[in-house]
């Protein structure tokens, strides 16, 4: 065995993630130290309970509840426990006692990133974070490194593995979002209280750490618009289908070019996008994030979103990253913010829109309502009822359909955003609607 | 402006890529450096006619034929020139005179990376390379870096665009070989001399390079087994259609479990990639890199794998990679090749193979080529009888084809490479076969 330098590795956290990580690092011991050029001793692991049961089998003398005591002296920090604190305030005692930190906390970066990356600055030490978005999949190095030359205009990202599970199932199945969401519960691809999934925080955090890291400005949370995807039902599923798209939950970082230079948005939300794209055949629990770059073009990234085993890959990637870091001297390199572009309000972000409005059917209704878009600033794209009738012209049909209601879908060009919500207001407030379906984004068109 | 430290850019070559990368460098100066943390002048671009005239407006003076003076003093060489020599020698020059270095010169790196990045090792310089596979697309960070926990146990890379647009076209149009090669030759997708592109060079260079990564080994270039398309007819991407596959040019690099422990097998060749596998819908001149690894599962890659802009992306990247290093100090991190595993010999690679002959129509036919599969050591999987006829037992129906000829298309379970070319060379030479149409392997299933 060569005489390497030893490290000395602290692990914060043996959850499904870190006695992954911890078993692989003794596992591959040797292998890990010829790429790193040091061996990576783990000293400690420092959890809640050390007799707690872990999913593999490791020395207990390693356990202890002493995260402080562990976290001095160490050289790397691997922060695994998740959440705000104690991982806060460890991660920055880590960095201040001189070690590089490994992190897989995407609640934490999306929340106090400034924080923790101005804190390794002062000391010049490095925080690797490549687990914190999409699980195993390679996407913080090529937007932090690989892209930095470039200019990001886009990023559409599935970036959160249950829902896009839920999304598939119900798209491939026509099944019920409260089946789906119930047998994903039972075979752990959903968490017991799946609220941050199924409600878009999770993918809103990683949207945030994403959209820094592409757009070269501190993006705060509470600046990413969120919807989740509750309200999704098998009948909406059915007509996106029939329209040739496919329901996904996205992230959407985009560079928009208003008069006075560049703003982006940062939105999570339910889109459709059309089965012809990349991204409309990711299926299951996997993640994928397209990525429109000026220079580069169109590129796409895929593969596990989460797990325990796929998400410790990244982690040791970060890992042997830093050790060779350490080897290799000099100080850390800080994150790139200086772009620091301002954020464009939701409400003027410009989309298309997919409308499905049940309507009074009667003589002038297709009028009124395209005056209401007219007035709201809507241009209409198409229009057309979901009960297909070859014959005739889609606009004729509405006012021939011998039903008392007849349901009309419009897409519209691309609106603004605040224009389309204030619109589909007046429609529902018509009295030549019955109802407004559903409003759905069209993304990736 | 920001008061940054200014580093030298040295730039060899101003063809495709170089004028680009120039362009870039000058039209995003502010972004870069705020993203770099340092200016990144351009002090000049080594050509060798200053008067040539260039695909993007350039100031003259720039311009110089003095490489070795140009080198001298910088602090960033980006080598574009392409070939072995001079870009080699002036490779090593910078190294040597304390420049980082990049280069998207994958035959020089193919053939000379370990003499490179040795120099560079001595002196603690840094090689970046990310332009060298699979153009725009960040794969080498990924190997390099995300992965570097992680073992990774097979690539398949569609890495030549020019190959991948012919056999796209051909699948798609029920085009000949040499149709879509003149068109791909008038609208620049192949160049003039195609060699390096349809018989399999370009995507061996790339495969060496990729394979080094993976298995932290220096891959020769010699040892990568190396097949072109010229050989792929309209007849054979009908065939596979209708077998439900494609065909790829793939660059395969696959870790092999042998008793003794792990080998590598480097090798590049036309395969059948099943319909519903993520590669086959890689259309036109796009690259994607198919990663499969122990612990992160199953990971692709997509992009623009050629292109001026688009390769000048990823230089652009390695540049700010660079000068941020420059700015942290410390030295290189030099390639991981420890790992040292062994070549596989092309011979003794196992894959599943389809087997096309056309053979007399007699009585014993198919029992005497079952009896020379099974001598070779070569297990039948499928039999099927290319000319669809759905009525009895694909065996019978050979045997009682009431034309002179039968064409039979045989899958076999994975058998050995040396044993299917033996058997192959038997079956040629048997009175049963009139002709071996063609043998063709499967990837991906």
């Amino acid at each position: 065995m060569t005489d390497y330098r030893r490290l000395r590795v602290a692990l914060l956290g043996a959850g499904v993630v870190g006695s992954q990580v911890a078993a692989l690092l003794r596992q591959h011991a040797d292998e890990l130290a010829d790429r790193a050029g040091a061996h990576l001793e783990i000293v400690g692991i420092a959890v809640r309970d050390v007799d707690a049961p872990r999913a593999v089998d490791l020395p207990r003398e390693l356990f202890t509840t002493d995260a402080e005591s562990l976290i001095v002296g160490a050289d790397i920090v691997i922060e695994l426990m998740g959440g705000i604190e104690p991982a806060r305030t460890y991660l920055l005692q880590a960095i201040n006692s001189g070690a590089d930190v490994v992190t897989a906390n995407k609640a934490l970066l999306a929340t106090h990133g400034p924080e923790i990356f101005e804190a390794a600055d002062q000391v010049g030490a490095q925080v690797y974070y490549e687990a914190a978005a999409a699980g195993a999949i390679p996407i913080i190095r090529p937007l932090r490194d690989s892209l930095a030359g470039d200019r990001v205009q886009r990023i559409m990202g599935i970036v959160n593995g249950t829902t896009n599970y839920i999304l598939d199932r119900m798209d491939t199945e026509g099944a019920d979002f409260a089946d789906v969401l119930r047998q994903a519960q039972e075979l752990g691809y959903a968490e017991a209280d799946p609220t941050a999934d199924i409600e878009g925080y999770d993918a809103a955090q990683k949207a945030a750490i994403l959209a820094s890291l592409a757009f070269h400005t501190s993006v705060p949370l509470d600046a990413v618009h969120r919807e989740g995807i509750t309200q999704i039902d098998a009948s909406m599923i059915e007509s996106a289908r029939k329209a040739g798209y496919v329901i996904k939950l996205l992230a959407v970082c985009e560079r928009v070019a208003e008069e006075t230079g560049d703003e982006i948005s940062v939105r999570v939300y339910p889109a459709l996008v059309p089965r012809e794209h990349p991204l409309a055949s990711v299926h299951g629990a996997n993640n994928a994030v397209f990525v429109q770059a000026e220079a580069a073009g169109n590129l796409m990234f895929y593969g596990a979103g989460a797990g325990g085993v796929q998400t410790a890959s990244a982690v040791l990637g970060d890992v042997v990253s830093a050790a060779r870091r350490h080897i290799a001297g000099g100080v850390g390199v800080g994150e790139s913010t200086r772009a620091n572009l301002p954020l464009l309000p939701f409400g003027k972000v410009n989309t298309q829109y997919q409308v499905t409005l049940e309507v009074a059917d009667r003589q002038g209704v297709l009028a009124t309502i395209a005056t209401i878009l007219s007035e709201g600033d809507v241009s209409i794209a198409t229009v057309e009822q979901t009960v297909a009738d070859e014959s005739g012209d889609p606009l004729a049909r509405v006012a021939a359909d011998p039903r008392g209601i007849a349901k009309l879908v419009i897409g519209t060009h691309k609106a603004q955003e605040q224009n389309l919500s204030e619109t589909v207001e007046r429609l529902a407030a018509s009295d030549v609607v019955d109802r407004v379906v559903s409003v759905l984004r069209v993304e990736g068109d």
